[in-house]
């Protein structure tokens, strides 16, 4: 894995601009007729023109055999170790519905839940209450006052909402509430370290109000999991020199962005405008990180065409995207969604690098196969692309004399 | 990266010999026209008929996108993780001028600068004096006396000099000297580390003295920087079991081998006598390490064809070094040079090895396109070589039962 302390310690300044282009979920699996992937099927004249141009290879976002969550992949992409800085559930929640978490805050997955007349939970999901239901609820739950602590209870979806407590020194080191079965009852909320006691006790107070306030409801309980602290990351400004820009319109991406330092423009869905958003905007970053989401969807959704589709249209867009002259390109996928597999899989996903530093290798065709022969080798770990972009961009200077 | 511990434990004794020749800054980027590299273009009948007999790729010396210096691509090469074990830069100075370092020794860099009437540095360099002076300097301050420690100084080149102290337990972990600035006063030699307060004292005694001896000089006192301890590394007798010579010419690489225990034979600067040298010192040894400098001078004077030349002049060579009959041999370089760009890159550098005992790849071409497609594959970490080359040379006992 890459060492970012050793990095850090080579960046040097430089007036270069890195693009990293997202296709999420772009690895796919061959498919019938014509055994190809979707990238392979997809008619890719400027995308495979880059790849005659600069180097290939296929990434491996985590390690050998392990299937990524969208949050982990990023941040192996944005150059930071995925084992080593994990962001907890709680926090992955807040950013996955754009809640603008703070330093500090710590944030757990909520249940509306039933319990029954011995306070035994009767339904984890309170019989799955409308999102409207849920979103009353939550409103509701608002009121609760707690000592020295803000408060937020935000609906995801049914049942399900977001708790984060902001106030100084809290951790989240805390044992789940939810007992994860029916019959038994809620856990009291307990620290696992001494550290977070006085978040588990808000925790606890939290989970009393609110028995008292939703009393009567069918829905008259709460149960909370996987609590954590927003995380204090190295920024991608003080360890990698960049000032970088996140072009993404769904909120976890743009959340994931946020927590190592970008700036998360506004953009709304659509590739042409957003390409316009980073025109706009070039001078005042170093590094813009230019997410696609259609083609993970199209994947999970099993439309192998749609997913062809998408690929195309992103390279009808790529001069638009090399007439601003970027100093390094890099395009890849997150991970890989085979549309016949409809979820994540573990597969590499093919990635190419261009600048005008790089040593061209003979793959000129953009696909799984053919990346196979190219200089990034077909099993990079994902991590490596951030310092190789950087020495593409002339931003790390030499290690030792 | 290569654990030297598990190495070490796996050594057993054979009569093989290995020989590592480096072509320094060998890797580059193809130019027009052509669009080859300098490897590329050369005519290399003999590396060719090896590559086509033993096993090719491209190495990484430190990590990906990592631009190395010489010293710490060396030690790769020589099986050292290079981020571990770290030179300092007194003891890099001393070694590239040729200083018999001896263990313990602590090292500095030093300038000759101009202080001005209220001790502030004027000029850093003092007017850039000319070698003649600094040698002069120099050998005055030889005369200064330290309690218990023996003291050199050493010209490097015009202001610049190497300062050494010898004695019982001297440590170096001190700061700089040196304000980095003008107009500033020097700072005063502290330790960093209480086991350095000793050498931090006889350096503020040099100091102060020198600046008596130097009044009235225009160059009228001594800037230290990079304090440094002579390292004490697990040599490669003792991991891996070798016998190992250097046939280098400059100081900087006779200096590094010396660092891991090898033997710098002495050479002039043509390759036919080095080869010579290594014949006379056949039995002595188990491994040479053979030297080829120009290569990255050719590259870093941006001549591509002298470094297409000079190697062309070391593949006619080959002949004669493998009449010697060695069980192993590798051909790399340390790093890539690409002449377009006059300085060391971060590029993989490509590499063979050939042994009876390797099984063979498709790769009959030396060169970085060619080797793309080899056994060892396009990122090999540098320090995977020594062990590769121990293996083939039946060096490494089997790994449990």
């Amino acid at each position: 894995m890459v060492n970012l302390e050793l990095i850090g310690s080579l960046r040097q300044p430089a007036e270069t601009t890195i693009v990293l282009l997202v296709l999420d979920g772009l690895g796919g699996l061959a498919e019938q007729p014509g055994n190809r992937t979707a990238l392979e099927t997809a008619r890719t004249p400027h995308l495979d023109a880059l790849a005659g141009e600069g180097i290939c290879g296929l990434h491996e976002p985590i390690g050998p055999g392990i299937t990524p969550g969208s949050g982990p992949a990023h941040l192996a992409l944005f150059g930071y170790d995925p084992v080593e800085y994990q962001v907890g559930r709680g926090v992955l929640s807040a950013l996955g519905i754009g809640f603008d978490l703070e330093h500090g805050d710590v944030a757990a997955r909520g249940n509306f839940c039933t319990l029954d007349d011995d306070g035994l939970v009767a339904d984890r999901r309170a019989g799955r209450i409308s999102s409207e239901t849920g979103a009353e609820l939550c409103e509701k739950l608002r009121a609760i006052d707690l000592p020295d602590a803000e408060l937020f209870v935000e609906p995801v979806k049914e049942h399900r909402f977001v708790l984060v407590l902001r106030g100084d020194d809290l951790h989240g080191d805390i044992e789940a509430t939810d007992p994860q079965a029916e019959g038994e009852p809620p856990i009291e909320a307990a620290a696992r370290a001494s550290g977070s006691e006085r978040a588990a006790d808000l925790v606890r107070r939290f989970v009393g109000e609110a028995r008292n306030m939703l009393a009567g409801e069918p829905a008259n309980g709460v149960l909370l999991r996987g609590f954590s602290r927003r995380p204090d990351w190295p920024d991608v400004r003080d360890v990698f020199g960049l000032r970088a820009a996140a072009l993404a319109a769904y909120p976890m991406y743009r959340g994931v962005a946020r927590l190592v330092g970008m700036d998360a423009l506004e953009v709304d869905g659509r590739l042409p405008e957003r390409l316009e958003v980073m025109q706009r905007n070039w001078d005042d970053y170093d590094y813009f990180f230019l997410h696609v989401k259609g083609t993970d969807s199209a994947g999970e959704d099993n439309d192998f065409d749609r997913k062809v589709h998408l690929i195309e249209e992103v390279d009808e867009h790529l001069p638009t995207l090399r007439e601003q002259a970027p100093d390094v390109i890099l395009v890849t996928g997150d991970h890989s969604t085979p549309s016949r597999m409809e979820e994540h899989s573990w597969h590499p996903v093919p990635v190419m690098l261009w600048s005008p530093r790089c040593r061209p290798d003979r793959v000129t065709t953009f696909g799984e196969r053919a990346c196979l022969a190219g200089a990034l080798g077909p099993r990079l770990p994902a991590t490596h692309l951030m310092p190789l972009a950087l020495a593409n961009a002339e931003r790390l200077a030499k290690y030792g004399a």
